[in-house]
């Protein structure tokens, strides 16, 4: 069946029911806004079998998820959404961007989570914006964006735990979200160590994208150590 | 008496009283940050008299600032402030970052003004907040973010005709506000060609810092020709 969209790490494609499609992942790696690029063999694998963990974990604790059914090591069944043109950021300790914007030293935990909206547009870069922007642009009603908050952060605290009680702290992770044929507001897109900050609880170790983004080495076996313990 | 502070285009100096200040005008412009530098002659002496121009049209219409009166034509007596650690932006067209920003094209006019908090930190580079960036910096309640919300608003209610009549449109401005001793809120530093983006009504000529930020030249004349019709 045709190719929707190709993106940097996933390629959309039709299925013979127009209300669903199927995600492929890839093993394509990029970083600040495309401008670094590599392949990591095998991540493709894992964050699709993440994400079908944690969407399957999500939907148990009664969020509202695109995901319908795993078809092979790299392709998930999806109800096909209308994106919200927004990625939504929880942060729950200090790191990355949030670190740069504030001077606040990275590893600093946060009483209550940070939320976050980026317009999702590559031209631009992926800019930050506040309620004001979102009204103008028309990106979300203030009703959405308020449905959006709550959603994340009810999303943080089913994974938080999840990942904790695996040895994992979950630093910050972005979402996607959109609508289904029903106008249900769903979750979208994936969760995986390509989209969220995972370090480990005991060592402080980045188990994540940073490993690619920093040069830090042992990419690879983090994404696989990640794969390792979120399938336990 | 004693240099308190020097910035980049202002001297604050104690007085013998220990509530108010002096705030010296100077005639260095500096942009993106302090990277561009340039003296810009009679600079000072126009922000400081469209100043107190302003400043004493606001408080003719109910908005408390810090103004006093003018000592000299660069100097003049303020309420010492404790200053908040924020910049609160008031936008009415599209320009400058909010294009950069959200790609809608310069000169687009807006239903409703958009406002915006920087982090007053030049380290960081001025970087724009959202509401909870703010509460996790402490550089202001939710209360507070409110009060200066409304405040800038009305701000921008009594000065948009004000330069109107004047055959100028006010495109957006930088306001920055603190506690007097007595703990009362009020606008502070300064608001001149430097802090606003001024477009000539007829011809869309810019009057403000932009000539210097883009290189557009006449750079002086355009400071001169908003002292003339901010006076009139
Ligand atoms: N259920 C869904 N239905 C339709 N599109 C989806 C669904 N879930 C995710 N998408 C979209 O599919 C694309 C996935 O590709 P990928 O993550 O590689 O994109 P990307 O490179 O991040 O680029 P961008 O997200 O900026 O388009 C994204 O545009 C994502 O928003
Ligand atoms: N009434 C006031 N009392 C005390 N400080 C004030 C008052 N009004 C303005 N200020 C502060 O005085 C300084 C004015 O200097 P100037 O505008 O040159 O600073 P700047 O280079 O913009 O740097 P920055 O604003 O980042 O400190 C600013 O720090 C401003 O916040
Ligand atoms: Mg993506
Ligand atoms: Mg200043």
């Amino acid at each position: 069946m045709s190719l929707i969209y190709e993106g940097k790490a996933k390629r959309v494609y039709e299925t013979d029911n127009p209300d669903q499609v199927r995600v492929e992942f890839k093993d394509s790696a990029t970083a600040f806004n495309g401008q670094k690029k590599a392949e990591i063999p095998g991540k493709g694998i894992v964050n699709a079998a993440v994400t079908t963990r944690l969407y399957g974990w999500l939907q148990d604790h009664g969020i509202a998820t695109h995901f319908i059914e795993q078809l092979d090591d790299r392709n998930l069944l999806v109800d096909k959404l209308t994106m919200v043109q927004l990625e939504v950021v929880v942060r729950n300790w200090v790191a990355g961007s949030l670190h740069q914007r504030t001077g606040i030293p990275e590893g600093t935990t946060m009483d209550e989570p940070i939320i976050e909206f980026y317009y999702k547009n590559d031209d631009l870069g992926d800019p930050l914006l506040n309620e004001d922007h979102i009204r103008l642009l028309g990106a979300a009603s203030p009703d959405l964006v308020a449905r959006l908050r709550q959603e994340a952060l009810r999303i943080n605290q089913v994974l938080k735990p999840f990942f904790l009680q695996r040895g994992i702290v979950l630093v910050d992770f972005k979402l996607e979200f959109g609508w289904d044929a029903m106008g249900e507001l769903k979750l979208g897109d994936e969760i995986s160590p390509d989209t969220c900050r995972l370090w480990d609880q005991s060592s402080g170790e980045r188990l994540d994208k940073d490993r690619f983004r920093r040069d830090l080495g042992r990419v690879e076996e983090a994404y696989q150590e990640i794969l390792k313990r979120v399938m336990s």
